[in-house]
């Protein structure tokens, strides 16, 4: 097994504890943590079972937001990663990633000088389109560049979010991009965002499949007028089984895998034939600073810490079995034993499974790997912000 | 007027519209923006109310993170700022801030290390304690570090998230911190957290004033040891009118009035003999980046721009009156036009009020300063992340 590098550089206030014996009781909290070996594991996972079904392995970069785990994963046979935003693109690039799909359409005159300009970096880097004005104009504006644009078209697979939604759309859309100089049509993206959390297994597929119908329709539509895409792309952890088994897509978007948050732990995803493929890797350690109330304590991690979209986090080590969180305002959480005579000293750390792990993720600076129990490298989660 | 200073520092993507003619309209985003009219005027309205009523202005840097917003509170006559965080006063202090109070208990050895290495810059950050054995190795520790830290006794007004909430173990709490070499004993805290935002006036008034009355007790009963607290420091945007009215208070520490978000837009807060006396001066700008259904668009900001534990963001301006807000994932926002014929085209650019203020502030990196349609300065959000 493969040591990461201890790299001296910024890493914040925990950055002493790097490689020191029992390092990770000293946790400057609240703090994530990342659990190398289940980590790699789950990049193991994935890329294997989206080998065994010969698609190709773009994860999406907007659940971690960092440069090393996506040298991770194109280490582990990723051709790139996706990014939700430009800004995570531009961070992808800054940590040597030269492979991109930024996943949502690329909009207004300031981004897209940005855009190009990531382009003078000599990176792969596409986009997609879900209007024919605006692929238009990105043509004239890559075209003024010199550059030619990877353009791959958005299909709205029911979520009414982005993309295109009918077949007459879509062929008029890949005609406009094939016709303009300055892009080049490269394919096409399905995501299909809310099946992914449907937490049971009948009920995706029945939903999900129901949408690649839709799918496979553009596809033949598409293939009869000489214009089949080369890259079908999408997918996600939730409904990767799916994707696997139905064959539409050639490349495959999943994100939350390599973390496994509260709300995929409830998720049936039928991986490789059972539902360990993937373990919780991310952990939120935090600090009890207040125990004036008999049967619960307060924790230095309340609503800036955890994401407030989803479940709540889960305790998962240094607290009593049946031990619940509540939110207790911006910087403070709630602990409330199963007994009201259970008490935590003040100082004891609580470590905590992640309720949605995107937005989580996007809250902190810093992911602290953890092997056996020492800190062995602190990862900056440079892609977060929104800008 | 006074023009604040343009800084040629990093400040993020759209450091280039600094003072350009229209920069407002090119913006990057999603972004946070402040009006630096309103905002200054809602400082100016504070500080005035504060001075009319003999009370210091602390005002809680939690809600901006933002050193330069600080600088303006303390140049209009604040005597310091409140952080809630550890790393928050260090951000203060990296930003010149020389006078502050850590209003949440700092407990751990690695946290205690970085405070007293705080101390060591010559600032003045005192803190709170509400546990006789933590105030206790506190004081080893400081008095270790040739320091003296000055130490405020948190008192909990019916919350139960920190504090001590009976006058025994007050008054046990203070003895043990005058006795103590290497702390010295500087007031109180009592802060109320939830009735801030309680709208009706009445109703805060009533929930309020009853927990006000143990704060008179423990100060008349700490007097009466000759243990009078020099300083009793508390209070919020929500509870400043009663907190001007009842006089127990020295010293205040509101935070959201120099903001107003949504939430604190539905709150009577009967200020100045009325309601106008803080306006909104934070506000999202984002972008319609897809329109391909009927009635609605789809904009950049989502659950990763705004706060999702409190109220909707609520359009102010670009779109029709009587659009609605709805987050539509990570990354993007859904706008509901009052009509199905409704629609903007792709890059117009909404702006919201905020939502929750302070946890939607800890979401981005750089608040852009607008006066008279022009961005005229970019400030970092320097404290945010939480460690």
């Amino acid at each position: 097994m493969q040591e990461v590098e201890i790299s001296p550089r910024l890493a914040g206030p925990n950055a002493r504890l790097i490689g020191k014996p029992g390092g990770l009781l000293e946790l400057t909290t609240p703090a994530l943590v990342l659990d190398l070996d289940a980590f790699e594991r789950n990049i193991r996972a994935y890329q294997h079972q989206v080998n065994l079904h010969g698609l190709q392995a773009r994860p999406h970069a907007k659940s971690h937001k960092c440069g090393e785990i996506a040298r991770h994963q194109i280490a582990a046979g990723a051709v790139g990663v996706c990014t939700a935003s430009l800004h995570e693109a531009e961070a992808m690039v800054g940590h040597g990633i030269n492979n991109i799909l930024i996943t949502s359409p690329v909009i207004g005159s300031g981004k897209l000088d940005r855009l190009l300009q990531l382009l003078d970096c000599g990176v792969s880097v596409a986009v997609v389109v879900d209007d024919h004005e605006h692929a238009a104009s990105m043509a004239a504006a890559a075209r003024r560049s010199g550059h030619v644009l990877d353009v791959l078209i958005d299909v709205d697979l029911g979520m009414g979010r982005t993309g295109v939604s009918n077949i007459e759309s879509a062929l008029q859309l890949v005609n406009v991009v094939c016709d303009a100089e300055g892009v080049s049509y490269r394919g096409i993206q399905a995501y299909s965002g809310r099946v992914q959390h449907i937490e049971e297994f009948a009920e995706r597929d029945h939903i999900y499949t129901g949408q690649l119908r839709f799918l496979s329709e553009l596809i033949a539509a598409l293939d009869k007028r000489g214009l089949k895409p080369a890259t079908v792309t999408g997918g996600g952890t939730g409904t990767l089984a799916l994707d696997c088994r139905e064959g539409i897509l050639t490349e495959h978007q999943a994100g939350s895998y390599i973390f496994m948050d509260v709300e995929y732990g409830a998720v049936t995803l039928r991986v490789n034939d059972g539902d360990a493929a993937f373990a919780t890797s991310l952990f939120l350690h935090s600090t009890v600073i207040s125990k004036n109330v008999p049967g619960r304590v307060t924790i230095d991690a309340g609503l800036k810490s955890f994401a407030t979209d989803g479940p709540l986090p889960r305790v998962r080590a240094g607290a009593p079995v049946g031990t619940t969180y509540s939110f207790f305002g911006d910087e403070h959480g709630c602990l409330t034993f199963p007994t009201p005579t259970d008490c935590l000293p003040l100082g004891s750390i609580v470590a905590f499974v992640t309720p949605h792990c995107d937005p989580t993720i996007n809250l902190h600076d810093y992911l602290h790997v953890v092997r056996n129990n020492t800190i062995v490298d602190i990862w900056r989660i440079a892609g977060r912000g929104v800008l």
